[in-house]
């Protein structure tokens, strides 16, 4: 399973640990959230993942970083509260998950996995257009082309079980499989190091995750960055 | 495009040369055959690309040891001349061309790029799945879902030109096109290091290329190891 650190990602984690012994994936990109990799560890460890690798992608960072606000060191910024927004935001960063999921199934191939599972969400997200079902069933079209294991006529398929929730019912889900989100980072810009860091609380992600802890009506234990409480809606 | 430094992609970059502005993509995956980079690297100056970038895929290498003749220390052997073969052989890379060509995918999206160019032969090849032409028109299929160019409606195609070709037919366009054959790598399991590299002439990719090169009447260029030209057929 492709694990992030972030909020829909553990909640995929706590999900597959009830029905598979998981086999967890993270990545470093250059993303500007590298803090969330000491999520995923920990998160990995504390719901019982038999294995938990990171990554390293190379120069990706390098290569993308004129193309994705996302990435450490871009000119683009991070959009806020109250900024414009009209169709795919500069937060997205080229052909993200369909590069997360060929490595995983490269590893789900030799290791024989059932499936891969990934927190793709296409209803309460920042519209990128690799969140979306047609996407993924795209994806695994082509998985199944790729490999010995689809010739095999057993095609490893790819699980998004968040696809049709919304955001509260992520946070219900996860909330009732015993997720600690206090351990989770969804912000795009935070502040501080791992473990110390602080949501900026004003960015899409803060607020779609505020919104659902709010949706359902529970306490939202995301550590925000003084300076943007201010800010907060 | 994807450049290994083998016969096949060496004569793609030439041919795309002709057309395009060249921006070339290597990977250390842990392949037995890591010379090939260094064929990679000069090939892309001798022909003009206007970038090269060799990619680290991190620890690939060792999640894969277990599933691949074709990565460095595995247990498994490559297949010579006479050994039994039967379906997809041993030195298949699980999702090794889904996993490169998603990455080629974020790179071209961030540089705007017209066209992935790969080179794949669906003919004269080892029976692997993701060389046949119905994998890269999914992939394309994928990949027009997965970006932003696809919601653009301007998609990044996935330019496949050697995928109908016999290997003879191959060598005589990069011979008509001025390639160097004699600094590009095939052998699945060469001997030394590069630039003084060996062809063992028994795997199968030695032997596709030592019967392209007849059937092509063109003198082989390659360097065999000495230990091996006896068991020439």
């Amino acid at each position: 399973m492709l694990l992030s650190g972030g909020l829909d990602s553990t909640t995929v984690l706590a999900a597959a640990a009830t029905k598979r012994r998981v086999f967890a994936l993270s990545f470093r990109y250059g993303q500007r959230h590298a803090a969330e990799l000491g999520c995923a560890a920990r998160q990995a460890t504390r719901l019982g993942a038999v294995a938990h690798e990171t990554v390293d992608l190379g120069h990706l960072g390098r290569l993308l970083v004129g193309a994705s606000a996302l990435i450490e060191g871009s000119a683009l910024a991070v959009p806020k509260l109250g900024d414009a927004s009209d169709g795919i935001p500069p937060t997205y960063v080229p052909a993200r998950n369909a590069l997360f999921l060929a490595y995983a199934l490269a590893w789900a191939e030799a290791i024989d996995a059932v499936d891969i599972w990934i927190g793709t969400n296409a209803l309460d997200y920042s519209g990128y257009p690799d969140c979306r079902p047609e996407f993924i069933t795209a994806f695994a079209q082509m998985a199944a082309l790729a490999t010995r294991r689809g010739v095999e006529g057993r095609p490893i398929a790819i699980a998004a079980p968040l696809s049709e929730l919304r955001k509260h019912e992520i946070i219900t889900l996860g909330h009732s499989l015993g997720v600690d989100y206090a351990d989770t980072i969804s912000c795009y810009d935070p502040a501080g190091t791992d473990p110390d860091v602080r949501a900026c609380g004003a960015c899409d992600s803060c607020r779609l995750r505020r919104e659902g802890f709010t949706l359902a009506a529970l306490a939202d234990p995301t550590r925000y960055a003084s300076s943007t409480q201010a800010k907060r809606p």
